[in-house]
């Protein structure tokens, strides 16, 4: 851990570095971020812990599935408790019992997927299928509307209806407050069917947010703790993508950058290789809001190194768990009196100490801890499954690891 | 841990062992139940985890707190999944992954309060006032009958309105499948608003269970590694209790005996001197279903050795948390900001690591980890407070304990 306090090169050293270790195939690396919590070895999967909490799982229960980092939701913990109220607790890390490093997300997705619409005129809405980003299952819940200008966006709480404004500026002095090492810049996510102009609109309007959101950073005082990454988007058009990788890698106050948007299964390895081919090398690159088994692998291949992404325990929740041969419904009768774990071989703290037929149970019995047993055996598969791909790269065995997940 | 297998007095070692090593003033005792899968240093409260799991908390969580010792309920076990299940699982323990000394309960109590009545006659019905005992609690919930006869009860599960019978020979049956170290004869749980009349006819056919209980259990070949506690009932009447605490108490083949039924605040500690002075003193205690923190000191005055009591986490999962200085509602405006633990001295796991406006922002959004910190504190508290009890009475310093907590 880099302990700034004890840095003579504090007020020069930027708070998020990045080295890469090992080149591979096409864009793929290894590498490791450094930041005032740690470092984080990567590719590696960030952990989602929307509300200052990983959902159903104590930090010691995160940490201990081989979790190095979580990200945590603006919008959320804006609307409640509230970010200055994380502020005087001390910040994030503090508040909710984790001292590893943390992300913040810009608020920009929730926005638009779970604020609610109100007035005329200059909505967006988001698209009910054809995607398979996990941001946008959000979204599918009920398609939702909020209310955008080239300043900022308006939209009313999912919780109360009370109405709000986040602009960049407010959107970054949010991630102050709460105090995550990295935090990213306030963006405009589109729909996957919003028509090619719209995307062109949208994607200019995050690049000049990605701006506003860089110089409030830097004139903040916090830029010597918190490193801020900014959002390509675009679409799913190369000119506009590769368009925002070269403005957005060009913003050299940017500590990282990430990558937003939705993508179709089948585009998302070339699209991220557009942007990534692009993008500075000397930053990590963070894919928003993806993670399952096969778009670990395309985005490794295409130089993602970090990625997040809710679907590993809200599927958890549900009782739909991975296995290295696929994923398996908890709830099927065969696994009613099934005493093995839930996937031989698993290392993970339930696979070691409780069978099928116990999470059958729980999960037919409504008992909580279904839930939290769930959750760290699919954390546990998608995390240490991205360790694992780190690993292959250095050793050099990144097709093998792959066939063998994918066949 | 008395390890059987090793034990060249398998065949003739009784499972459960007990030794008292200092007595207090009036009934009060410390001493070890010895179990097959480990001692529980007494006075010990035990933490009910119902079917099969204490709702929110992993096993570590459980015994990190200070648990010696958990009691499940063999009523939800039979519904589900059924106790021929866990008996191919390995048995409770294997199957909830806890090593440590376990309890099963008759069932009694649940069929009479949880079970649906069909048909006519012989019904018993809760009441819904005047008892402070937290099985009542349950009753309260909703007045539910059972159909009981002299050979056994007949109810509809409360799960699907499926029909069953438990008598005294099925009770103990079940018990064996599901294999905790103390296990508990069938017994007719009555309303505290029965008459005298119906209070003696179900105290009589609770003594004729507990021999039937005994008799199958001993003929069963598992006497050797689980022990029998019968049940002394009697309602609020000392005749009819102290003709229970004579009749069960006489019934050598017993491991323990525990106390069941409703008491008045008032008469708690009274009806307990009139049972416990007349039960065995080599043998242990268990007051079933009661633990509030005045409880626990009158029970242990009264001779009581081992208590449960669901209280301590269902208040939990509703907010209400344990104080030194009385119980606090988490959800209170007072505390959204307020960062100091819980409880200022307390070393559990949530005060040691949590502020109240962090369990205040849990419960109000919802998380699971609300009801996960919230019941490690409350078992925590009341866990520890027995064993202070425990430790005061070696020391010789109960009194002062007693006045430090109830003032």
């Amino acid at each position: 851990m880099i302990n700034f306090a004890l840095d003579c090169d504090f007020m020069t050293k930027k708070p998020i570095q990045f080295k890469t270790e090992i080149k591979g195939n096409r864009l793929a690396r290894a590498g490791v971020i450094s930041t005032p919590h740690g470092e984080i070895a990567t590719p590696a999967f960030v952990v989602v812990g929307t509300k200052a909490t990983v959902k159903a799982l104590a930090p010691e229960q995160v940490r201990d599935l081989g979790a190095q980092t979580t990200l945590c939701n603006t919008y959320h913990l804006y609307l409640q408790p509230g970010d200055h109220l994380v502020a005087e607790a001390g910040g994030l890390h503090k508040f909710m019992n984790w001292d590893k490093p943390m992300f913040t997300d810009s608020g920009g997705f929730q926005v638009f997927s779970l604020g609610a619409a109100f007035g005329e005129g200059g909505v967006t809405k988001f698209a009910k299928e054809g995607t398979q980003n996990a941001q946008t299952m959000v979204a599918e819940e009920g398609a939702k509307l909020a209310q955008v200008d080239d300043d900022g966006v308006t939209f009313k709480s999912h919780i109360d209806g009370s109405k709000h404004r986040l602009t960049p500026e407010k959107s970054i002095a949010i991630q102050h407050n709460l105090g995550a090492d990295i935090i990213f810049a306030f963006d405009e996510c589109t729909s996957p069917q919003a028509d090619y102009d719209y995307q062109k609109k949208a994607m200019e309007r995050t690049h000049v947010w990605a701006l506003r959101s860089l110089n409030y950073h830097e004139q903040s005082g916090k830029a010597g703790t918190q490193g801020l990454f900014g959002i390509v988007q675009g679409g799913k058009h190369r000119d506009l993508r590769e368009e925002s990788a070269r403005v957005i890698g060009s913003m050299e106050g940017l500590a990282g950058f990430g990558i937003g948007g939705s993508f179709s299964k089948d585009d998302l390895g070339e699209a991220l290789g557009w942007v990534n081919n692009i993008l500075p090398e000397d930053k990590p690159r963070h894919l928003l809001g993806i993670g399952e088994p096969e778009d670990l692998f395309i985005g490794v291949e295409n130089g993602i190194d970090t990625f997040d992404c809710v679907a590993p325990t809200r599927m958890a929740r549900n009782g739909t768990l991975y296995t290295k041969t696929g994923k398996i419904n908890i709830f099927n009768t065969q696994y009613k009196n099934d005493f093995t774990p839930i996937d031989s071989g698993c290392g993970c703290y339930t696979c070691q100490n409780y069978s099928r037929a116990y999470l059958s149970h729980l999960f037919r019995a409504k008992e909580m801890m279904a839930g939290t047993l769930a959750s760290i055996h699919n954390l546990y598969f998608i995390v240490n499954l991205v360790s694992a791909i780190r690993s292959s790269l250095v050793a050099g065995t990144y097709e093998q690891l792959k066939k063998e997940y994918l066949g």
